[in-house]
């Protein structure tokens, strides 16, 4: 049997740290693949839908990335394979990297003098400090757990909330769909890091975000479709909510056309909050391979 | 004697905890001294220059900013009066956090993202990690060493000067005029938090910032005085610098006509990293003027 290669990410350098890995493996790149039939493990970072359907006897699909809801959601994909998440410390170091950044520039009020500065207007802003703000972290998986920390470890006062009740250490975890509110009605900043699931698609819409206080932000780094984006825009419009910081967006790259461009109250990333490293994301995949092969238990499996 | 308060901070504030924290004082507010003489303490935020002339017994002069500079180059002010700095936590943290929230853009590309955004542009750019990052910071007082050590703990690699020579737990600090070059020079991002003397004034000029790295980020939390603009516009426009972060101007409030407010490549702040905390400030007037009767040591005299 034989390893099969997706694309979207540094196709060279993940085929050489799997080569290096994992010798007396044949590994291919799945468009070259002689025989799909004789492929048992797919590494892959976001192939497009239907793509595995050929390879019919996979029963590993290795994920490049942390996100796996595309994968979950293809009907295509053969049913009998296990699915493993990328779970990377430098994946998690680059998350709570940008997540500190976009928490502490909402705290300090960057979109306000960025706003007063198109207008050549010197107005200091009465100033809060990181203590006297709840940042409220939906979703304390790794990537959560590691960024709700963090913040609090920069002095915030966090809130979290998970769908399923879950500890954390030092951060007060509520959950369920009754636990969301109260963790809403308080977060001055919130920050979602939640997967995406049935459960979880659209559950950041006029509903919920009118539960923020009346100038909250809200900086989106799970998926796009958490979000109803049209929610989103009349609740800044309106002025309910202050600010919104979007790394992911439900069609990427986001259309030219979309009016989140061009909103006054909206930060636009392209989907960097935290980039792979490909290096790093294949040695995860080789030690994932590794425990395959052994029949040892694979800790990141969904 | 008594003590006179001088303006810029709120000064009811200011009077009240002065007045409850130093029983059996006269406290007046300096514009209505009946007898300038008979003050002998002075408690300021930035007084226009000649203010404190006409109290020629004045013997000791609290700020109540952590900046002295204007004080020090006022030739009128009483010379026999002691001056004392603002050394206050809530001055600190607050610096701390404006400084992670700016070196955590630069490094995260906050400004390279928005120009993409003014352009409707999506484009991914290589990231890097904060331990792949050096942030020089210039001036390792109380402020620029709780900043220091704060941005260090982020994961950031931290380079330090000093004018003197200063030990800083952590963090290698060099000194003198020999010891700058080799810190700029590794400088992806540089914080200025030099207090402004004779020796530091016009220290980020043309000669010192083409020492950085091309790509660099400068940001300026000091003075304005510290920096040569002109020196600065150049070296952003011939793209040499990428970006910079002034809080701190030659001329405050900055002027409407003053091009930094357009400049595609400046963030302009109104002079708010670490704004004084009227309170807190005040009980720590109160302290200083308690240790100054008592005739113990202050600490924070220059």
């Amino acid at each position: 049997m034989s390893i099969a290669l997706f694309e979207r990410v540094s196709l060279a350098t993940v085929q050489r740290i799997l080569v290096a890995g994992l010798p007396g493996e044949r590994i291919e790149v799945a468009a070259d693949a002689a025989d799909p039939t004789d492929v048992d493990i797919a590494v892959v970072g976001a192939p497009t839908r239907g793509a595995l359907a050929r390879f019919s006897n996979l029963r590993l699909i290795v994920s490049l990335w942390a996100g796996v809801d595309h994968l979950v959601a293809d009907p295509t994909r053969p049913k009998d394979a296990i699915i493993t998440r990328l779970v990377d410390e430098n994946l998690t170091t680059t998350m709570v990297e940008a997540a500190l950044a976009h928490v502490l520039a909402a705290h300090r009020q960057h979109d306000v003098y960025r706003r007063a500065q198109g207008d050549q207007h010197w107005s200091p802003q009465p100033q809060s400090y990181a203590p006297a703000r709840t940042v409220a972290v939906l979703g304390v998986g790794t990537l959560g757990t590691a960024v709700a920390q963090a913040i609090a470890r920069v002095g915030f006062r966090v809130v979290a909330w998970n769908r399923s009740p879950r500890e954390v250490e030092g951060i007060v975890v509520r959950s369920g769909t009754e636990g969301l509110p109260a963790v809403l009605r308080e977060a001055d900043i919130l920050v979602n890091l939640l997967a995406l699931t049935p459960e979880t698609h659209g559950i950041l819409r006029k509903e919920t975000l009118s539960l923020l206080p009346e100038g909250a932000v809200v900086i989106n780094l799970a998926r796009g479709a958490h979000l109803v984006e049209a929610d989103l825009f009349e609740l800044l419009d309106r002025g309910h909510l202050r600010h919104a910081v979007l790394d992911v967006h439900a069609t990427e790259p986001l259309p030219r056309e979309h009016p989140a461009w061009r909103h006054p109250r909206i930060d636009v990333f392209p989907h960097v909050a935290a980039q792979t490293d490909p290096a790093s994301a294949a040695q995860r995949a080789v030690e994932t391979i590794l425990a395959f092969r052994a029949g040892l238990p694979l800790p990141n499996a969904l």
